[in-house]
């Protein structure tokens, strides 16, 4: 085993900071708790950021990453989304970044979004509940939608938010295609395909009920 | 062969005007010219309807339903669709029955439609690309998008325009996906997925590309 | 929050009647339960609707509805599907609407169905099993098919009911593909298929299990 | 090379008409036309079966194998599917087998199922044009349906006759999609999942528009 | 409702002995056990079959028919796939169904092909884990393989079996894919392609893992 | 028709370029030629964009506007993709947009993206032939990958290379699917879904092929 | 029954040793605990391996492994993938293979390739951790992935490391996609499509998660 | 421009031969016959093979390279692939290369397998048209198929091939799916999976129609 620091399960990219603008995000799924927790203090003791982000991580998980660092560290948890911050984020920018959902079964999915902006040091803004079919309730904010350098939208079913949305604003839109739906969506395929297909220009979409890749690029845009 | 009037490729259905309500339209493809002409004959002597609809006429079909009829019956060619009226349709009503498409790559479908609505004696009424990238285009005609018992809409890409029909109307909906798109449009699955999983409610699907199946549909409504 | 009566989650729809010629239906699936009798407090208490409909509701839902409406308002459930109706739905019309199922293992959208017509204010009438397997069980009953302004038919497997009930009726047939079968069904997929491309005309297809959709349609063409 | 009779391209199967009941059939496509021709001079020189088929030429291929046997064998040609018998079969059965389409456009594989029969011994009996949008066709001619020992049913779009047919008989069917439809008939995919989804009891499938398969089939049970 | 002796949820098929040479099979999926029961009961008492089978009864529905039936009529009862045969079925024929599987696998599948032969009064022959990775043990049992007047073969992975039989002997064969199999099989879709496209003659193919289905035809086979 | 400048066939949005900083562009695929230069002298005429931009022209339409705009305005096509410039962009910034392909087989979807880059007003800078079988090729240009606000990813086949970027740049990465590829790459299906996975963060995808949106968006990002 | 030694439910293939190189392995799932250990003894009495191998047990079948040979043969459990080891393998190399992993959630499936490898004589060489949005990882450790004759990658998500290996190594890389993802990785269909469709030469690929046939074709290949 | 041997289109990886055992491979779909014909003089002046290769050649790119090598270079063309082999491969190695085909359909591929070895300095092996139906055919010819150190195997269709040779041999097998088949085929998917599931061990599998990638493996296990 050549880089020193790695445990035997994992080889932690202690230079993606350097590289990337931040460090490594731990992705829970799949992994031990006690994984996640050594992977946590790997990147805190290093660091490789002042903050540590884990996101999607089930209830074993959270407690693990609560036993670890509560009363050490300050650590907040998304209780819908699993996601989980250990530290306190450096403030990167206070522009808010606009969180639009199509309805409310898209908050799991919009709570990552929010909760990574903020590991990243970054302000998320929610917008929710505001879908295609009635369409007063997005035309009643658009001084708020536009008041970032991008948007994020979250939609499941038809995915049609991000087009309409996209036609209003002159800034980058990122879709997020969520698995809300049931028969022919097939897992929020319906969505994602709608959103890729938009006829409004500058949507660029990310995984189905990827939140935290869709902040992160967000973030990117607002320092950029 | 017990059914005397049927040729011996066809089993033609004379007694579908009194079922349905509209006589046997005849869907040209993998049909031999001269079969298409034969059928429209039988169907037009048999007196099953004032006149004969056929779709999806190519070239060699549409020159030989003009070389057979024209001069003796009256005959109107739909030159982006291919379907082809013989005879004048009686008239039902007078009510418009407004077609909606998202953009001018739509107008194929859409000609079927209006095509269909005439040879069963319905109104066509046409509303040209005004898709959701540019809202302000179909919320400015909104009294001509009201003014029917039911409405058609047309569209391909994320087939976005329906659900946002759907929301401001109080009549059915009928969407039509089309095959207009590129990439992961799928050859129209896209807006047929979107459709299905719209997120406003009294929208229902037909095929891709089916503009014929919306028009019957609508004039079944319409009549109903 | 501009829209005064929202609540943080949810931007209700209260103008939805108004445009759409009834108020908004909640679609539980995803919400928590105190969040569905908190909608459905707010669209009764603003009056949009004399009754609420809540569809898909989990056992919990069911009971935290019982629990809030038991005693001050009357309360229908669906036992098999989960719809709840709160209040008494004004009547609309007493031409029934006929509910057509191919086999029993169907019943449990059929009952979506019928309940959403009731909601609405219409009446559903069921016609229980009757699949092509079998064809003298809906030859025997085509005056009760034919007794309403359209027909909803629910099947699962091949999805080849509405193509026949198609060819026996001149009213449109709304389609509901249901994800029963088994292997290469593919959770509805196959009759949602065969629904799209039905040989009969007039025939409109909702998403898969897609009960309330079939209903609402329904009524708006009844209402036409 | 150990196999004495092969050429350099081609393993011919002379034993296949010991242990199967009839030799090997040349599937024509992408072969070249010369290929064709030895490959059947090989079958009919080693006597492996008193007559050769091929199916699936194109006009070159066809123009080949009238050039090299057109007045030395019987040859029979089906001009819509490209199927070639040269020689004659020898009969094995006079009962009929039934092979029924639901539409003219099915005629193409029709033709293949019945060429084949003819070419392995047996007596094709076509139904044609009778799908389940008009039921009284096949209703109306019941009895010649069920003459034989076993039905091939020819069907595209949502392929429902199959069942219709199931429903009505005591012998097997033999469903056949085609790749006839459009938009989300998908080459043949919904009649394919349609009919391996029959509700109907005794129906099996054989691939889209695969008539030579379903005749085989269908003339090994007429003589089992 | 027009048909006497249906019960509300079910409209029971009394005639289908006489059309299509046996009564309604009970398919149990999604049906309460009751429900079950009462079907059973209300077939044997109209006496359309001198014993019924009920297919994919889970522990519930086995329960509820040993509770109605043990000790008034014979029953029994498949314990891998839960078919449940009620009273004794008239023996047809004596001449063996060979039923080939692949890998022990697909034992719960076969069972279910085994249970049904019996319930329609045919003599089921198992011939269990021959599959195509060890040839030698089909080609030492090729006697019983070819005692049948048809084979079922019964495989799941890359469902090869069927086309290796089906090159070996000259009655129909009957391919059931079986949704065993992992990643890429997709549940069951590979072994259903694979048999579709078989390259040997005279091969159908029935829904995944519809051991029902695959019996069904072959006792019809056997009886033409 | 209510929307003066509006042809019959199109509603031209020219509202678009105040609401999303950019003017309507025109998608030419499916539109006659006469119509591509109809809308293109509508949108110069008004005004909206100092100078047009169509995408997707074929022979004709790239015939048809060089006949129209030759000496009267300047004209650049892109040979490989077919997108017509005509009139001169007022430039919006200098920092280049990198724009890295896999391989020369994926020129003509980056050519698509350079020359929007050009008509929205910003500097395209190509990075050519740079895939992942050979990492030297992409490591040995870095600093000119890093030069722009954020990098345009072009690859077909498996979609590797904007994973392998991502990891190398602190700026978004916007990732563009070609339908490069054989076999099960199902026409650019590989690389999307490739992409959606990228297990970098920042990167965000459009369609297969959509060399025109990412490009847009990438201009959005480097004006935000 | 010919086959001897075969007992009811299984017909175990004792030639496999001789014919392939190694006797047959047992695929633990869908067997009764009982079952995988008859087989086991079966195999090891008739002495057609030095040792067993049974993959994808689960806990029921360890602990039955673990009664039956406890104290009478060595064993081995791999906690995470479900194989067994009875009894102890042969040597036939020293040489390592290096099994290469992109992320820590891909340890269950290389775990099981490492446990086939030492079944079968081989030595398992684990670098795990070195995905491609850390280029420096794998590259710093190039000398052990070269070290010997063959690469075994294991990867989900976008599938994108054996391209990179790929492009780095001289021997052959046998390439194993894990259903490690989200969303549109489609339970590993993404990853096993980038592998398919890897820009560099020399890339196979075996099942989605299938450690065991990768490990057992590299170990045929160090043989070779 | 960093890398001064490259051109304005490509960078060829001149390094590869170093690293990889074997100099980069031409693909030539979707490049411009000069570009080809640049290409291919650039590794051949460089010196990095001995010999280039080309694959996918159409007609007019053969052409170019015939026009600018003839004379120069020793040049073959393979007529039914499209591969270019200019200059003389250094022999590597004189075992045989069994390439084993189905039928005489997939003669495409294997040529295409047959001269990327030929080029690699290898020896094809080809052994045609002993598909499954007919087993005797490639049971006749097993000390042929067993005379190398590896096997490859293409067929299209169900694919079962390879699952049968893997039962046969010890040694790898490495399985080429070609899009020869129809209807249920679905361009090659059909045969793809059913490699991918194959039962037998030891089966790799490389994208359809891939000769070129079989080859590349088949060659570096030989040297391996
Ligand atoms: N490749 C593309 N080129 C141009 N416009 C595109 C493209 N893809 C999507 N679009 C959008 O599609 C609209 C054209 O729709 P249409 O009304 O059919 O002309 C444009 O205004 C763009 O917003
Ligand atoms: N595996 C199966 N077991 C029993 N019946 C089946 C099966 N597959 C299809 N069926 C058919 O499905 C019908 C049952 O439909 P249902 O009305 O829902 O009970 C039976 O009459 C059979 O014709
Ligand atoms: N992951 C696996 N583990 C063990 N055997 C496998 C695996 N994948 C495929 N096989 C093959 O599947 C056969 C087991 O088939 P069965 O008769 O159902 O036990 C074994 O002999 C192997 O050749
Ligand atoms: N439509 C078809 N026509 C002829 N042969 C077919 C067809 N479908 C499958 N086959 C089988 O494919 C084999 C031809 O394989 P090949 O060696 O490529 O000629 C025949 O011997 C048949 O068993
Ligand atoms: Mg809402
Ligand atoms: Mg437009
Ligand atoms: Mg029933
Ligand atoms: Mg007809
Ligand atoms: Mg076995
Ligand atoms: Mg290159
Ligand atoms: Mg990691
Ligand atoms: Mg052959």
């Amino acid at each position: 085993m050549q880089e020193g620091s790695s445990s035997d399960f994992a080889t932690v990219d202690h230079d993606r900071a350097a590289r990337c603008g931040h460090g490594e995000v731990i992705y829970a799924a799949g992994k031990l708790p006690h994984e996640v927790v050594a992977i946590a203090q790997e990147l805190l003791e290093r660091g490789s950021s002042p903050c540590v982000l884990a996101t999607r991580c089930d209830d074993a998980q959270v407690a693990a990453m609560r036993e670890a660092f509560d009363g050490k560290q300050p650590i907040e948890v998304g209780e819908r989304c699993g996601a989980v911050i250990v530290g306190t984020a450096e403030s990167k920018s206070t522009t808010p970044i606009p969180i639009v959902t199509a309805g409310t079964s898209d908050l799991k999915v919009a709570e990552e979004v929010a909760l990574t902006c903020k590991a990243l040091g970054f302000e998320p803004y929610p917008i929710n509940d505001v879908g295609v079919a009635g369409l007063h309730r997005i035309m009643g904010r658009l001084d708020e939608v536009r008041a970032g350098n991008c948007v994020v939208v979250v939609a499941g079913m038809e995915g049609a938010l991000p087009s309409v949305v996209g036609g209003l604003v002159d800034v980058p839109v990122i879709a997020v295609p969520t698995s809300v739906g049931y028969g022919a969506s097939f897992g929020g395929l319906s969505a994602l395909l709608g959103m890729l297909n938009s006829c409004a220009s500058g949507v660029t979409v990310v995984n189905i009920d990827n939140g935290f890749g869709a902040a992160y690029a967000a973030c990117q845009i607002e320092r950029a």
